[in-house]
């Protein structure tokens, strides 16, 4: 398979996973192990900067994958930049995932903010992987900001509905020319390998996993679906075809030819 | 992960093949070694019976892959017993895939000529399982009369449309006694996959892998996606929910909070 | 609109109706009315044979709709045929709705006992019309013994699931040669519209009516919706096309105009 | 069923249509009065603005509907601004449709240019009725900015796709203080009459009558739907259930106590 490339940097996985919503931080060790993810996203909010002893990102550190601070929680561009500013400090990295739901019900992102800081943030030296919802037309303009990639959503945070949006995924995809990471609503397996076999380059999954009765196979079993679903765009699927004609010979002819 | 049991018999895999549609016998033998798949199926038409030379047959008896002879082709009852009957002799099996589709269009399988073979199959001392619409009571009609599992189709074979049938599998796999096999109609590892979730016990591929640019790689893609939904059928994945409410404290509290 | 023909009788209504759920008789009564369905099915069950005063018959010989009995409840072929010959004689009609269901929990029907009863009831005189899984050989096999018309099913019973089983429907409406009536499941004006508008000749609802907060008024919708769906069909529908492209002028170009 | 109001005005129809794409004037005409549309929608660019005779505008005034100018063709705020006030002054109208459309191939909405021509729209005094995705946050910063009504999309113009952001229609109407009209991509009665179901207070459909075979019955048929879908949400539509148990007596209950 073909590598994944962000802002120059390779990424053998194309599954992103977070780190909220787990039993506790060995569950989230664990898991985030089996996924094979070498992308982890974490809340600047869920992080104890003050303390040596923070257990969310001793281990993450430990396990060597490549950290994202996300702005979860921000409501406004403003938020967001400053969010981004102290994530860069503490954790040394000018990658983020910028996020603005001003919605506390749906956490449905704000675009026209989304742009704002993006634009701000690139100005500043971020890498800006924005959380968005799947409007072609946005990410195109985030695109032309000097966005590194989008990652538009599939459907609500946390709803497992999968890919709702996915006719304008479908128009999103065809029209980027950054890595698209499908974000958000994936709820299953099935879900994670039909975005990469539409051409997704990346998923991002959390709440599917963190949630699971078995976090940690439920986490092996989506590293094994984004395998698929990216073996099989890049082995040419099939189209779907109502109409498929059939030209199969009876087994009368067969039987007939026998005796 | 629990393994398949069918007949006494155990399988590793829970992907099960065919043989039809590839360009030649070594991309039917490659594909079919990458897929991982212990049950092949391979219709009667397709062997040359009188001579040795046969190079479907000799391939797929060197893998030591089970065989399972398939009745396609046959338009009613009678044509698949007898059909039947030439493939356990010639392949020295009691095993058999029963299709009766006298629809020579969109190969939908006869469900009455069917329950009607599979009795005196089962009479016979054959372990058969047949291939038949979604239909609920017609699966449960096929369990009473002793087939060792049902074969309930996603969509018109070759359709590449998934599951199509899907409300109508969940109630069959709320109601069975014996395995259930999502067979026709899976076009990308997505669909495989979630069969798989939604509580199949296997499904059988063929056309999706057999006309892929790159068979062996979209074999391999079904394999994952296979093991990835039984993982996750295992490990308890979580319930849609439309209406996901979320309790999220917003970023301020944690700003406020460091100033 | 063209008229629909079942066994010679014109309807002017491609709307039929159920008689169960409704909180009463006056209830059942105004519904049907503005429903203005001309074919109204009840349940042998559901009427007091023995005496005059049973309150579902009356009202339904004053409208003057014609009455279509049917077996719901048999559970065989036997049971079926037992039924509708004690409703010919009590209804003094041949025409009968022929559900056999073994199934207590989603009602599906028996494919293979329909077809048994289905062939009995016609040497015997009777008009049958047989609600079926959306099983196309089913249907074709029904039509061939001589059916005047088939009624596979949307979704299950009562759920309100609307047209689960449309891929199915869709070849079904390819090869029927008499007409083809969507029952069960149809739980909105949408899902009737839908199925008309894909070529359907009639909708059979019930319970989506008859539980609505306001029959009456929800009958009449339907009513419309049928009308709607209908007359699409016959005006030509546009395909779906995701690919629309669009050649249209930018506005700047009217604007230079201008000045 | 409650008349839809929007700005002060009331609408007895909750079907607006449009004026392009068709074969002649006469056909629109015909088509505009036989859909019973209170608001059309008009693109600038169509106005021969110097001339007396149009063709387009002069049958349109006759009818008596209110004319809805739009700003079809506009890349940008700036744009649209300039067309809205060139629209208001050749008509005499303060209300606007406003669609700002960068993008040549799906004619998909700009989301951030619209908020910002929407506020200084209505700062100018206009009625402004915005074009977006389906976007909850858009929908409700609209709404503050002083929006009259929002238009969410279906799905692309012209694609025929109907409710494609269905889930996301969800949430802004839950969340809406404004009437919600569904715009583009309606291609059938029965995605009117669903959009209706699902609580939108109006449709825009254009494409789907104008370059139907029969424009004028199509018409029709698409007044019947949306009023089909406006009845049933005010009737109560019941809950699909999947899990419908169903406690029936079998018929052999009714047969024993029969003899």
């Amino acid at each position: 398979m073909t590598p994944l490339i962000i802002a120059d940097q390779e990424f053998g996985s194309r599954l992103f996973v977070g780190t909220g919503k787990y039993a506790s931080a060995e569950a989230m060790t664990e898991s985030i192990l089996a996924s094979g993810a070498e992308l982890v996203t974490l809340s600047l909010r869920r992080l104890d900067l003050q303390h040596q002893t923070d257990n969310i990102l001793k281990p993450l550190q430990r396990m060597g994958v490549k950290l994202l601070p996300n702005t979860s929680g921000a409501r406004n561009a403003q938020e967001a930049i400053f969010a981004s500013e102290l994530a860069r400090e503490a954790l040394q990295t000018n990658w983020v995932k910028l996020e603005i739901h001003p919605d506390p019900r749906y956490l449905m992102p704000d675009g026209n903010e989304t742009l704002v800081a993006a634009e701000a943030l690139i100005k500043k030296g971020f890498v800006v992987m924005p959380y968005v919802h799947a409007d072609p037309v946005l990410c195109k303009r985030l695109e032309e900001v000097g966005c590194q990639c989008v990652m538009p959503l599939g459907s609500p945070i946390g709803s497992n509905m999968g890919l709702a949006s996915r006719p304008f995924l479908d128009i999103i995809l065809e029209q980027a020319n950054v890595p698209v990471i499908v974000d958000a609503g994936i709820g299953a397996p099935s879900d994670a390998s039909l975005a990469l076999e539409m051409g997704a380059d990346a998923v991002l999954v959390n709440t599917a996993m963190a949630v699971a009765k078995q976090p940690k196979q439920m986490s092996k079993a989506f590293r094994l679906a984004v395998e698929a679903g990216r073996l099989a765009y890049e082995s040419g699927l099939g189209e779907k075809r109502f109409d498929a004609a059939h030209a199969t010979s009876p087994l009368t002819e067969f039987i007939g030819a026998l005796s």
